[in-house]
């Protein structure tokens, strides 16, 4: 049994893309569609998830990222709390199944997870009470599932033959949940070519196997594609071995208007945020009108609506 | 005049468990019970404090505390305000009798008053405005009177005839406010017989005052119990010297299944939390069936926004 | 074109009171008038904002006034989201510009914008995506719109026939965005006469300009005043060189019983809190019969959401 879809294929958990049949991802796709038009109206609250409770459990501090979740939740007119769990129980010494246990008994229905360690949203989804789901924001290096889902979302809505598509992540790979997660994503839903572009030292050794063709060189490996997608480079990897400079870094790895010119046309760019500008990308294209960016923002909240909703057993067409 | 209780026999505040008469005592049960299933719905939502203003004045830290208030509060559709006083206003020189005042100037109906000097919740309590109720969510080793109510709670609802039970608080009963707050609740309730069982190093000398059977030897005090209380142990008594070490007074005051055999087969263990596991309780009785730990969680949910339904003054019968 | 007044001539951005006609001024009022007895009711919440989300951007921390425009936007049923930038993404090297088209990208209608440099809310307003407001909530020395408007109306509700008032503003006008914001919507709004009193040191050299008439002695220039507005000493202008002492400061500038004898007999007295007791003013004062100081806060939250409903386009007539 897997722990992600129950006996009747419907999501439970969101934890990882690995293992989410294509067609459970189109349905969060689909119903993103239906939420997404409910956030351009003035009033952008649904009753969906109404006396629901959800739970925001942060290992790690990210204002970005609770915050796109807590909207998500409020506008489908949950209660939300937010436990920081740094400053909080574990400092009585209270374990962490303890703890759990204690938000279970408050009748929390959902736990939105943010951990720096790989697999804290699975061990928590494998411990959580029935009825009770988990869903994944981020755990250490492994995965950031709704980044990957509003990626493909975002793709699918400007360009929606995936299978013709050629999409190149570009980057730090190797320490990237969002490449992690946003590979299998794009390969699950059929898209027709994954690249690769990055330095050795920041690319995976198993990107072949998964089917993903590796470039070093990005204007080889941009050309012709119809999606760019930049990964953020940590500042950590800049002050270690791993990357020379960032001037450097610019110079062979950063998207300028000339690199996106060797690419289709028509392609868009994409960035999950936040941006090194000068960095990973120049400016001029970060605002140009290639980028898709700020538009990925609005449509990761549709897309935390859609899972939220779904794995709370809320239906599709009450949203609309 | 009573500050809790006013001219109508109703309560007004809720600062200690001191002086509180049966009847109203009864009267949160009561409607606990009505509250407590609305938590099993999927909508755990009522309209009974809708417009109305809760406001968390935390003098110390405690997410589990805040969050169960916080809880209540939205689930009675009040609006919430969490102020952390330590990091508020009055670093800035302002005095806490001027912070209420400006607090009641907003129209806060309710605080939920978190202090750790004994007495804190009483002082607010009698500079407060008319209309406005207090709240007491624990100060310094005086009260925690919600804590109580919902011991009582959990007790009633696995045996509701008090009369003929015997009730232990086992451990650390000198430093607990949970204690205190507990033995006296319970007595007003009509239980058969309290007793307190610990190291005389940590019971108060005035307990035979108060009718309660005293113990420094677990299982004799345990023998033939209905309910069986843990009280935690503060790691700083373990480091002073009122406990030996951590092992040793798990020898002596750790609740064991060997231990709970001497009770009654269908005793009940309870523990406020959060747990010191292989310390005060072994792992296979926090978690074995005689166990109603988390439980006590629940109730104190539906006992939280009893007393909030009860000292707004909004009815019981609105919530059913 | 004005950034806070539309073509329509309607209030667009709330930045500072300079270069806002009185008729947009008065219409605030108005609206406070009409939103001030919904918060004397058991139910405070109007559906006016429902569905909206208003941000809390706070560069610098103030609980209080967080707090008061928190309720505000709760009262209108606004969602609200508390980002604390501080502690936030630009710790990541985001810069501000990316943080705010990041947070209209999740659709947030309104920030309330708290920071320590002037003219900080002026930029966001420039930058902001249209149909996305900007509500000053303090920046540095500049301004404090809401701040003016609830002096106003508080001064409205009691002395209605501003031509025929004389107000005086005592203290530390150098340094207060309170005085600065005050003395042009008093002025804009036709106070017959603007009095300004405190030490040369801390009083702007422009004062004369604005047409106020400047005094150094308290005794003189409180003289039949109808309002007076005393001002916070900042503790750091106490260990500065520009005050004395505490003590010394309160005997030239404090406002005693004695002194406000000097004013007129039903003069009102007033001030934006946190109170310096003892310093800027005596608590006999504070708390005494011609003191409207409590009176303020609540008025703030009426103005407050007066603005909010404005600024977000909600008609006056639907609040009441």
């Amino acid at each position: 049994m897997s722990l992600q879809i129950d006996a009747d294929g419907r999501l439970r958990h969101l934890l990882t893309i690995d293992g989410i049949p294509k067609r459970n991802l189109t349905e969060i796709l689909d119903q993103a569609d239906a939420l997404r038009s409910v956030a351009l109206r003035g009033n952008k609250k649904l009753p969906l998830l109404r006396g629901r409770t959800v739970c925001n459990l942060f290992f790690e501090p990210s204002t970005r990222t609770r915050t796109t979740f807590e909207l998500a939740a409020e506008r489908l007119s949950a209660d939300v709390i937010n436990i920081d769990i740094g400053s909080s129980s574990t400092s009585k010494g209270e374990s962490l199944l303890d703890t759990l246990a204690t938000l279970e008994a408050m009748h929390c229905d959902l736990f939105v997870v943010r951990h720096p360690d790989s697999g804290a949203a699975h061990f928590i989804a494998e411990h959580a009470k029935e009825g009770v789901a988990v869903l994944n924001a981020g755990d250490g290096r492994h995965a950031h599932p709704t980044q990957a889902l509003l990626d493909a979302y975002t793709i699918r809505r400007h360009k929606p033959h995936f299978e013709t598509l050629t999409v190149a992540l570009v980057g730090d790979l190797l320490h990237s949940r969002v490449a992690r997660s946003g590979l299998t994503c794009l390969g699950t839903l059929g898209i027709g070519e994954l690249r690769a572009i990055g330095p050795r030292t920041l690319l995976p050794p198993t990107l072949d196997e998964l089917g993903v063709r590796v470039f070093t060189d990005f204007n080889q490996g941009i050309a012709d594609c119809d999606v760019v997608i930049m990964l953020r480079l940590q500042k950590e990897r800049m002050r270690g071995a791993l990357v020379p400079s960032e001037s450097e870094y610019f110079k062979r790895y950063g998207l300028t208007e000339e690199r996106l010119g060797r690419a289709k046309p028509d392609a868009i760019v994409m960035h999950p945020g936040p941006m090194n500008r000068g960095v990973e990308i120049a400016s001029e294209v970060a605002d140009g009108p290639q980028s898709v960016i700020l538009e990925q923002v609005s449509n990761g909240l549709a897309v935390r609506m859609a899972v939220m909703s779904q794995i709370l057993g809320a239906a599709v067409k009450e949203a609309t």
